[in-house]
């Protein structure tokens, strides 16, 4: 490791991270606790507002360049702000740079074609509609990416679409999907073997089987996991992204910035659960003089996740300035690394914060409940931490072969 | 530590445990996901008739003595049948012993009046009604149970009982609850100002507020926990447990079989994971001729999950042989450590398992997504981890005082 | 899990196990930390005065049957008294059951010859002569038994034996040597090649090339590891013991036994630093009224190694008696389970002591160093964790395949 | 947490980085085992050629003005080297930056007196002498510094010191110790009853009582820590380093870069530690086509490691960023942060190192064995994780009181 370059932040960085701050404790955390306790749809118009006011304060988008109507930030940049809006559950939701819309974005505006741009990109960008990314099968392992069941078959102008998806993130109420889907079984390289291509959800064909009960809560449209069927769901070929075979280069350059996002999220929910864990231990009294924090069992939970969270920070700002400078590929290994660092951490974060609320962390009158329950997956979800763990091994042993 | 004289088990014990066994696998299993998915009440006609069935082949009350219309099983033999009935959610429920039902017919058997006992206590044996034991309040720290705001002030010859508890299990549709309340506030000593009293739940100035939801669910009736009530409620003197002041004395009396009943029941889920997680492993293709049981990781954690579980067994064992022995208050460490090292292979096991599902595993298509989220709660209720783990150390450590 | 038989304890354990614990106390614990800080060889005229002593008051060999000279002690029991034993590191030295020699006078004792038992088993029973066990090399890795590039090639009468060994402990100052080598390198399974041959420490060609330094210390005699060459050492037929490629069938049924002596030993390990941490805890003041004990940390380490050593007694004695009961080839699940198991716990139960005691804990003036340093090995001596715990997932996965 | 201003790195300081590097390499890899294995002395000719080559090569003193003869790196700077010379263990004394005397060096540039510089820091800054520094006390707790016995009494032009130290690192060979003593017992405030003073060791009163096995070694010079007496020892009271009762000042003065100079040296350990392991791991075969690295246990810690030496040297980076920036008192908490984060990051690398290595990390054939029983201080010297946890915790809940 030698000394790294560095990337300069654009003046005026400080204060709109403040700016960012100021708008989502003032009107998101009032109400973010309920929104999650949902049902989520109730709480859609009082949502659409705070998007239009994120909107007229310019901080819509923070994700994307000027030209498509966003801040223009680099990804370090957006590093710093994704943090401050992972504080709250609905943060990237209400400035439009949640999952699966932002990877959908960054997707189409380098791959889409004019047409799709106009009809799907950029009435995303305008945050008119949400979309959603169906990859997962449930009969196949995802963490071999080959294993893939669903078909898109050119027959004239169309394909025809046979498959099964699952944990397609807020299917319920998009407006379309990217599927992936094998074009060419019969490409040498099984990773040439699969496309990218845009169903609108009213295709007939597409089925909404069920929205996935996760962790006791099937929840509902943003808030939801699709089950779905494509039974011979038929679209025109130019719904291709790219072109065919390209599948699996495309999910790279997805997940790859996707990971990053996860994390600079999550640091915005550890951020979140320790300001709980602190509050709760320095107000919660075991006597009348005897504040919880006195416990050492507690400051130790509160110093381990201090030094886990600066951790967490410093890796993930460090990866976003070298993917900014170097580019995702080179930089893989730091991507791996922070993903499943990052999500253990928030495992523990999150934990030691139930525990210091004793019973009333079990109960949905914090938002730790939630988070228990949604980031469970945080472990799972872009990759295990085991296929990242062993993905990483494998590249550093690479240079111990001769 | 000297070699510990051993107890003798019935004749026939194993043969017992195999019919238990059955009936779980054969009975429950088969419907236990689909009823904790809920609605609970939906499913009550069916499982009536699962208890009724259990009476039949005398296997309702394995924990009430003959006399009782129990089986008469020292607490050492019920440890082994608790296991069995553990592996499904609704195990206890079925066979009459679960919690609170049974730390209320112990204390009522105890303790309990003769008109007690023709109330409250033989409905609940004959499995007629349920009941609930309202301890924990919102403002104040379990951890310290000196700390109670509910008193029940006797005017003439009612007890008139004001104050809030939550942490209620089972509070929706249970026929009495016993509550804890201050009586003596002027007892020199304050583990001696408290009583517990039996309070029937249409009493008026008796109110549920709210089934809590804990971890995303409210749940119903015997799944459930409540936030209660007393506002100017009255009830006869005569349903006070004992003699005032007796509380604390009561709740040791209850709260140590209870733990050692959490922790049999604990083993039980935890093989039921276990059974999963190999399942999974063996069957789990990541290639053709590779199932997911060839990665190291997963055979790391069923090893050790496999010593963790022998461990928790034995150690239960053990603890209800010498509570057989020497009675409870002797084996106050073990009951102790148990709590917390049951409590935490079971988070370990539940986790791991999870893990090995990957997707599925946040779904509640298994299992473990109900257990995950029921059983955070394992190293909290009945005092947190960190309140035995003092006790224990803090008895330890007399001995070294000199 | 069904409830298991019990096996009966000889009447009279208890008071041996306190004769043997008064023995340990009385006799060992004031010199041991001398002992083990060396010279180890100044001190084997007083360590001979034990041995005899030992002897004189009938606890010599507590292992054997009372026919060779021992107590007759059945496998569960001596467990209770190796624990006590293993409190003092040199306990097992003084009783004459420390490993190598024990597991050495259990092969010759049930596959040696005639001439074998009496030139080299009695003089071993007798605590005359010491001996060790030549199986690891320094070029293969241990955790694969088929890797062994010692040969023994009958020429007339005789074996010559070439090849390279290494922690073969204790083989300065032993009579003679028991070593694995390839005689049969022919045969089909390769589980079939290996033999086990008897070589006196003064045969020509047989060197002690040095005292392994381990853990900065080279040791010598007893507390010594040897790495050592046969160069055509040359030794009668007569020498082999048992048939040839009986070899790592002999090797299993030595190393069997020979993990749950270490297990049991280990737990007297922990009890001695358990009792160190609680009395430094006790006993350390932070200031005038308050001592290190009053610390949270240290009081969930002292409740953790409490759990954990109480949990590994119970699996330890557990697996003895299956041992009795059903021979060890039946309960390999179980000894796999307690040598990880057991190792870990013990690595961590030591390494808290250490943590108490603060600097003190770094130096030589307690026993924690030396059992930090010679202990490491724990968790890979007799087959590393990793091994165990895959050997364990296999044998359990097995019965998840159809 | 805002964007953080950045510190300018000199130009050229990369390959500055890679002359340090390449002069470890190449000098000191190939002897720094023998050199640790000892005995130290006899190496000291060896050692002081290398010290000369270093100073040829205008690489000596890293870390000290260009004025003082040295390089002129801020803390960032020094940073990069420190970690490159903590990969050998002989590395900072070659350079003349080793504790105790880099915070010797310290302490007298910025507090001593003109006739201090010239005796005591000239000669050390020249790598003429060596000195030690005596603050723990074998009878009080370190972890509350107001715990001290040793006294200094002016009598006449003379202190009069008496009192018992230990862990006096590298007394053995020193020309003088500055010690902590109480000159003030009567000062209001604890924390000023205590003051620095200069004891050149040939002064009649001082004795070296031994130097203290630690953990199985004393070690001798450099390698070695002391446990001293002063018997009426009797100094010009112009050894006193600044005012009296000012010793609690200049300590914090002293640990605070101390600990960071302990952390950055702690991640050049891991990575030689890494390094080991990887190569271990990909040359190690356990069967002809099967190298120990394609165990997935084994790819776990090799990625673990990674991620957390990563971690490790960012904090520790970003700690010394931010001393430069505001100073070490500003800083306390990030201060704490990495010395306990790093300590148990160091203790885990070590010890998975050693468990790749399966017997021979048990040797002392590598590095691994020496750091294992060198640095299990890590996490006791310089204040136990312990306190370093509760002081950081207890500063972050200073924000939630109110």
């Amino acid at each position: 490791m030698h000394a790294s370059p560095n990337i300069s932040l654009r003046k005026g960085l400080p204060e709109l991270i403040q700016t960012y701050r100021d708008f989502v404790e003032s009107q998101l955390f009032p109400i973010d606790l309920q929104v999650v306790n949902g049902p989520f749809r109730s709480f859609l118009p009082q949502l659409n507002e705070l998007r239009k006011k994120a909107k007229l304060n310019n901080l819509f988008n923070p994700h994307l360049s000027e030209k498509e109507g966003g801040l223009g930030l680099n990804l370090l940049e957006f590093a710093y702000i994704s943090e401050v809006l992972g504080q709250s559950p609905i943060g990237h939701y209400i400035f439009n740079c949640h999952a699966p819309d932002i990877g959908n974005m960054e997707l189409l505006s380098h791959f889409g074609s004019d047409s799709q741009k106009v009809n799907f990109l950029h009435p995303l960008q305008k945050g008119e509609i949400r979309s959603c990314f169906a990859m997962t099968e449930p009969e196949n392992a995802g963490s071999n990416p080959v294993n893939l069941s669903t078909s898109a078959i050119l027959e004239g102008n169309d394909y025809v679409i046979n498959g099964r998806k699952w944990f397609t993130t807020g299917a319920d109420g998009a407006r379309f999907t990217i599927v992936m889907a094998v074009t060419n079984p019969e490409a040498t390289s099984p990773y040439e073997r699969a496309s990218m291509i845009i169903v609108p959800l009213d295709t007939p064909g597409f089925k909404l089987l069920r929205n996935i009960p996760v962790m006791g809560e099937s929840g509902e449209d943003y808030l939801s996991h699709g089950e779905i069927l494509f039974e011979n769901c038929q679209v025109p070929k130019e719904n291709l992204i790219g072109t065919e075979g390209m599948g699996f280069k495309l999910a790279q350059e997805r997940l790859g910035p996707g990971r990053i996002h996860h994390c600079m999220r999550w640091i915005g929910i550890c951020e979140r659960a320790f300001d709980l864990m602190c509050r709760r231990a320095a107000h919660r009294m075991l006597s009348p003089q005897k504040p919880l924090s006195e416990k050492q069992s507690i400051q130790n939970w509160i110093a381990e996740s201090r030094a886990e969270i600066n951790a967490s920070r410093l890796m993930v700002l460090d990866t976003a300035k070298n993917v900014q400078i170097h580019g995702a590929k080179a930089v893989k290994e730091e991507i791996s690394t922070i993903k499943f660092f990052v999500a253990n951490v928030l495992t523990k974060v999150i934990d030691r914060a139930i525990q210091v609320h004793g019973a009333l962390g079990l109960t949905d009158d914090t938002l730790l409940s939630f988070w228990y329950r949604h980031e469970r997956g945080a472990r799972i979800y872009d990759g295990p931490d085991e296929v990242h763990k062993a993905a990483l091994s494998r590249s550093i042993l690479k240079k111990y072969q001769s």
